[in-house]
């Protein structure tokens, strides 16, 4: 049996400051009667540790970039950050904040929101992806610290990660990256408590999860996770690693409570005598929420201990030279580089003139060929699928352990290791990261993806082959509903460019974005230059706009998309030489058009028409477009896939599927005879 | 520099059988212009080792419930798994299919399907899945076998997976519950050729498989995948082992052109050249397609060497009784047992009598309570979730190491590797799984879900905590556009029921189904039991019904779902109350509703009343009933989200995002003034 008193008499300092932050998850989950107490009662130590002699910050501004950045994967126990911001003073995560645990518009929510407060370093709950950001933040600091230097760029990245986390499989494609990019500045505790929501552990796994984090190329320790002299140590001899660091850390959760060692302690512990017995173990006798004032102020010297460390960075920062200053400055902001614009406009007019009938895919990375080397913040990268995906572009250098200033990153086939890691790099700051896999491999990200959306990670995905246009491959490679499962997650915008100028168009927004990220759908088959007269204007800006419009009489508005607007024009070329003035729009994005007024999108979708949307991929979500108040009569036609596609050359699915011209001139057609009955 | 000629001297007959596979590889790639070479001529020595000296099948009968399994997890080497198929004398994969390998209604699709023939046990291509299905192919093995003893099911689960398969996170979720459930029947051909699309895997990993493998539990094996007598003996030693085993087999790729070792020799090797130099290699003089009679033969004698075990099994299962024998082949046919449907009767009227408020997670183990006695082939489980997610019933018992007749599986937090599980407990047949988890984190699983629907595996998805009403946990842990991309998904039943009855109907349509996945999406809080009338129909088998009938002129028709039926119930109270005819229409499958014929759509949603949707989910896809064209004259109303949810108290959220029986009452109201004006 574990010894309380022992361990309170051997380090008394050290176990107040932890008990603060032990009684106040307590509290706080009392007060909501919902939450997680277990974890921040388990981990108080590592954290108490890390805090007070390892981790790098200044809780005046939780925004220094040079920071050591603190995640807490296993974000189910995000008392323990709110605590530790709390405590070390952090400006917005109040006591306040703390008795409102988990209530309306409380910044203090259940699992931590990155959008709440700056001292949030990343949103997690979902399992692991708190491990699969840690990536990319580690990444990060070695491409900016090989870019600017080690007396701008130096920090570690520690994480926090449970039982949950490890066996999540976004944990095995996280650390079996950073091991081989050798992110030795990467410290991983992993919180072996032993319990998970289902009872122990044992139920359900037995992993050596330290020889599995060795087989992939860490540094493992395992410790006594309250012995803060061991933890101490490891962090230290972690630090000196060179290689991603794990700690194991044996815990126990809830810890002196009566509900230690268990599921139950898990969860939220609200029982009135749970808690009064837990402090008194605790030897803490200061009511809900008290923290005296000699400990609250220990833990607030804590979180001024960077402060000189800070100041110090700055002034390096000042010494760097005006040029690279700005720079740094700039990618840290997050701003657009000026010459973006100019560079996007050259091209789209080049392309106007040359029209090429390219792949969008393939116009994507002509795109990227320019403007990667007016924009040093971008790093590239695919899930192994580099030239299918045509992201790798020829001044980035590939990143790996020995060329740390590579802007390539080969992710391996790992996408939601992927995706979660350019949440990391993206959340850090100072780079803009862009990956690519196959549309449909968007379920396997999507764990993540989402995550971009809720925090507003302004990540690029590329994602090519984006419908039964790959052909061959068959239908576990052919997206059919994966736009629709794009569109209907809030916050991000769907780019499915038709021709190399919206491809140049759609690059420039996603680069441009601050707090939305962007998925670029593109083709594997060629598709011909339909903007062929220049416009300096960014018309997928708007979200859609009239490409061609009706002669004659306007009868009939064909919508449509990507590699089908092609066959938009040519269907309307059908029917207006039958004398049915026909518009074509195309759509590339949207979420923007849904966001102008009401009176562009009147123009551009007027009332009266017929309308016909063609696209091969699922009608889900297209009757906003075809049947909305604007809508034709309530009857409109489709284009499209309604089932999953099959293995065979594009063409032919194109025509067995029936996503032709024909067809959509069969529609119009179908629509206006309906009209007149 | 590897010797082919030493190879082919050595063992001649061996080396002729696996040329066959490898130039029926070359051939049909070349002839198809795409697809992939290299996999199966790299791996043909193992795959002839395994087919001739140990894997139990009768070519006669790929149906044969005890057939060991063969699961091409690495399916872009389909052409392997063709070639097998064809050689050994498959009925359905003949030579004139593997010389349409890729197009139009061949059943030799790019990735294997496992649709298109029965030869193919599941559908490949996405990377891991298979690896996945095999864990649940094995573990319906042990579950079987300890039901009907070994004399009945006892064979093995043979898998092929690649570098890729392994890198991707499924892999080690796959593989730590194996380790864990001491599947010991299930082996593993690691096809370890360091090549992946970008190319060399150092580019992107340097985990030690074997060792990852090891610290999971698995017996490990390192061999020379070109020896024929090195691979027999790993095998050998591989089914005698107490736990999953795994054989990392060196091979070279494309081994024997002049792309071996390269990720060139990975895609479609098509140069005459190249294809002619390879055959030269073989020793191979035959023209494209062709197999000489002696080793076509020789593959013929290995497609019939179960023939006898099959026979032999037969008469053992003609033994076994006929009570238990009737079950087995009730069981293995798919057929529900006959007692269900009377079961889910009693039920309903039992719940219509006493009115339980309780939220539909709980009704779900209501039903599951009476369910589960009465079919036996139901394997329940969850991914960690099991208090929350109420998959565990009393009489299941927990399948683990020790206990094979537990029909509850602990699967750990492993929600695609849960997924994928299941896939293969349904694809080996005999066993019907269910899983549970929150509906949030069908993200993570989303990878197999749509393998399910494309396989169309009856697998049952329980996804609780539905929507915002699980509160504090906060966005990440609240769906709002899951229902959206489930329903988006071809051959998905989607329920979403609004009461205890419902539940019921939809657990026995989901437990009846043959050939479509289900997802019940259930909530946490609360809800009234809405069919207080029983009826011994299922009425949600037709997908939507009214629910309550406008009293006087139906002016409105209010559609909900799940959690908020009763929120339209309560706006048809107050509506009815100041005379707007009002029908509420309970839609508990889109899906089936779709399905039916257009005269009982048109009953249910009949054109004229104005109509609002109520769903605490986005209106994505929403339109198609709201304006579809028996819609309300294009203008409609929908009570639900447009962005993420929040952390705070579900009745809070409800009131804060406004979903609420008052706001359903005035989009009715305004709705109707607009018809009005």
């Amino acid at each position: 049996m574990l010894d309380i008193a022992t361990l309170r008499d051997r380090h008394p300092d050290h176990w107040n400051m932890a008990a603060a932050i032990r009684t106040l998850a307590l509290d706080a989950v009392a007060a909501a009667s919902s939450g997680h107490s277990g974890m921040p009662i388990g981990m108080a130590d590592v954290a108490t540790v890390l805090y007070r002699n390892h981790l790098k910050f200044d809780a005046a501004d939780p925004e220094w970039p040079d920071r050591d950045r603190f995640i807490l994967s296993n974000g189910h126990g995000s008392m323990l950050l709110y605590a530790l911001l709390y405590l070390t003073g952090d400006r917005e995560v109040t006591l306040d904040q703390i008795k409102n645990f988990r209530q309306l518009h409380a910044i203090t929510a259940g699992h931590p929101e990155s959008f709440l407060a700056k001292g949030i370093e990343t949103t997690t709950g979902p399992l692991g992806q708190g491990l699969g950001n840690s990536v990319g933040f580690a990444l990060a600091e070695e491409i900016l610290r090989a870019r600017f230097g080690s007396k701008i760029m130096n920090h570690n990245t520690y994480v926090f990660a449970g039982d949950g986390c490890l066996m999540e499989g976004i944990s095995q494609e996280a650390l079996s990256m950073a091991g081989h990019k050798r992110l030795s500045k990467l410290i991983v505790f992993f919180d072996d408590n032993g319990i998970t929501i289902d009872g122990g552990t044992s139920l359900a796994d037995s992993t050596d999860q330290k020889k599995r984090f060795a087989a992939s190329g860490w540094h493992v320790q395992e410790i006594d996770g309250h012995d803060p002299e061991a933890i101490d140590a490891a962090i230290t001899a972690a630090k000196a690693a060179n290689r991603p660091s794990m700690i194991a850390c044996k815990t126990h959760i809830a810890l002196g409570t009566s509900a230690q060692d268990t599921a139950k302690g898990h969860g939220a512990l609200t029982d009135e005598q749970l808690i009064k017995d837990a402090k008194e173990a605790y030897g803490w006798s200061y009511g809900p929420f008290e923290i005296p004032s000699d400990i609250k102020q220990a833990w607030e010297e804590v979180g001024r201990q960077g402060a000189k460390a800070h100041a110090d960075w700055k002034e390096r920062l000042e010494g760097l030279g005006s040029g690279r200053r700005a720079t740094f400055d700039r990618m840290m902001s997050g701003e657009v580089p000026k010459k973006l614009s100019a560079t996007i406009r050259a091209l789209k007019k080049q392309v106007s003139e040359t029209e090429p009938k390219v792949a969008t895919r393939k116009a994507s990375e002509m795109v990227l060929e320019v403007v990667n080397p007016v924009t040093p913040e971008t790093v590239g990268g695919s899930a192994d699928l580099t030239g299918s995906n045509n992201t790798k572009t020829a001044d980035l250098g590939v990143f790996d352990a020995k060329n740390r200033k590579g802007r390539y990153i080969h992710y391996g086939i790992r996408e939601h290791g992927m995706a979660a890691a350019m949440n990391g790099i993206a959340l850090h700051g100072g780079l803009r990261p862009y990956g690519g896999t196959f549309l449909t491999f968007s379920d396997y990200a999507r764990g993540a993806i989402r995550l971009s959306a809720l925090m507003g990670s302004p990540v690029t995905y590329v994602m090519t082959h984006d419908s039964i246009g790959l052909g061959e491959d068959g239908p576990t490679h052919q997206p059919v509903e994966h736009l629709a499962m794009l569109r209907a997650t809030p916050n991000i915008n769907v780019f499915r460019p038709a021709d190399a100028v919206e491809v140049a168009e759609a690059w420039e927004l996603a680069l441009s974005s601050t707090s939305t990220p962007s998925v670029l759908a593109l083709s594997r088959q060629g598709v011909p230059t339909l903007r062929t007269k220049h416009r300096t204007n960014n018309l997928t800006s708007r979200g859609a706009y009239v490409l061609a419009e009706a002669e004659g009489k306007r009868q009939a508005i064909l919508l449509a998309t990507g590699s089908e607007v092609s066959l938009a024009l040519e269907a309307r070329d059908m029917l207006q030489a039958e004398g049915i003035g026909t518009r074509v729009v195309s759509m590339p994005c949207w979420e923007l058009f849904a966001q102008q007024d009401e009176s562009y999108r009147r123009k551009v979708l007027p009332a009266g028409p017929v309308r016909v949307g063609i696209e091969a991929a699922v009608r889900f979500g297209w009757d906003e477009w075809l049947l909305g108040e604007r809508g034709s009569r309530g009857k409109a036609g489709f284009v499209g896939m309604n089932s999953f596609g099959a293995s065979a050359p594009a063409e032919e699915l194109y025509k067995y599927f029936n996503i032709t011209a024909d067809a959509a001139a069969d529609q119009v057609r179908d629509l206006l005879l309906g009209h007149k009955r």
